[in-house]
């Protein structure tokens, strides 16, 4: 099927935004991990995390205008901070639910039932549940005038890991973590490796490295 | 294991740049397709293609300013158009090896075997092999000074997608297209859904949806 943008301009909301949701391929399933001034919690699913460098070690998220996450980033830019914990299989529905709009008053952590896990001196709350977490501090924040999105840069200030997940060459191993991807807005998938390729050369041909 | 800032500071740069590349969790993987003015193609594959809005339909992507990047960098300024080629299982050798250094004037569809697709009147090349292709119109780049990565955001023009792959509410099913998903540097996953969630309301749990 050849699908012009004249025809994705045709789609009802919902549909377009499940397909357009769908086509940047799979996605990471991430938990940010607020709290505002005052230390009151929040909670929110977000599937835009995405990797900008790693010396310094910089992650950057979209946020989007509306809904939820209008409080992560408010939480964000008041206190500098935030957590990106990765969800585990055990942990989907729970994570799935944090992306309903409560009330401002509402932490997720008590709607959910996840516990927020604190670390000294670190204003954001970490998702105790959670295997892989991560402690951020706000590098950068711009407005993207084309849609009101706003990208949001951190710097990894620590991170917290069972052992057992980090490979020899420092990689971690997300499936020994339990950690989930998702699909478009609402399917989670845990995965199977196919092949671990070694770094590619001009002058060498694909390599498969033997588990 | 609790990993400090200094802790990541002090790895040697391999080790970092693989544990680091893991953190932001699977990574989507897709195979970049431009031509430079004259019609030479480059393909490159990268990990960083973020979902930005469905309305108008855009989509971000983060390059990295040295390396085979570059000439994917220079083209989409050159011409102002890409494409966004899922990689399948069958192509996970051919698409890993694009990421080699080849010399400018070699194309990676060449010394791949990938198979470069033309539509009419669009300046960049598909790739023949993949089940989902779009072809992307530059709508704003931005030189992000933090780390002199780029910042590129790109509207949907048109998709190329099997039908058997649209599921009835407009989402895509990534796993009847074989589309594959990428942790850190250099390992390829498959996936298996583990469940569908309904959307999230405040005065609801969470729900199901049963296959």
């Amino acid at each position: 099927m050849h699908i012009t943008s004249q025809d994705i301009q045709d789609m009802d909301k919902r549909r377009r935004a499940a397909f357009i949701n769908s086509l940047s391929g799979y996605k990471p399933a991430n938990l940010i991990g607020t709290a505002d001034a005052a230390g009151n919690t929040n909670l929110a699913i977000m599937s835009s995390v995405v990797h900008l460098g790693s010396h310094p070690p910089l992650l950057a998220l979209v946020i989007r205008p509306g809904g939820e996450e209008r409080h992560t980033l408010a939480n964000i830019l008041a206190t500098g901070h935030y957590s990106i914990n990765h969800v585990s299989a055990h942990m989907v529905e729970a994570a799935h639910q944090t992306a309903a709009r409560y009330h401002r008053d509402v932490s997720e952590f008590d709607a959910t039932g996840l516990t927020p896990k604190w670390r000294d001196g670190f204003p954001a709350p970490l998702v105790a549940e959670a295997e892989i977490s991560m402690g951020m501090a706000l590098r950068e924040h711009q407005h993207l005038a084309i849609n009101e999105t706003h990208l949001v840069i951190g710097e990894i200030n620590f991170v917290e890991i069972p052992e057992h997940c980090l490979r020899e060459d420092g990689a971690i191993d997300l499936a020994s973590a339990d950690t989930v991807v998702l699909a478009g807005l609402d399917t989670y998938f845990d995965t199977s490796a196919i092949k671990r390729m070694a770094y590619a050369k001009p002058d060498l041909p694909p390599r498969v490295i033997p588990d």
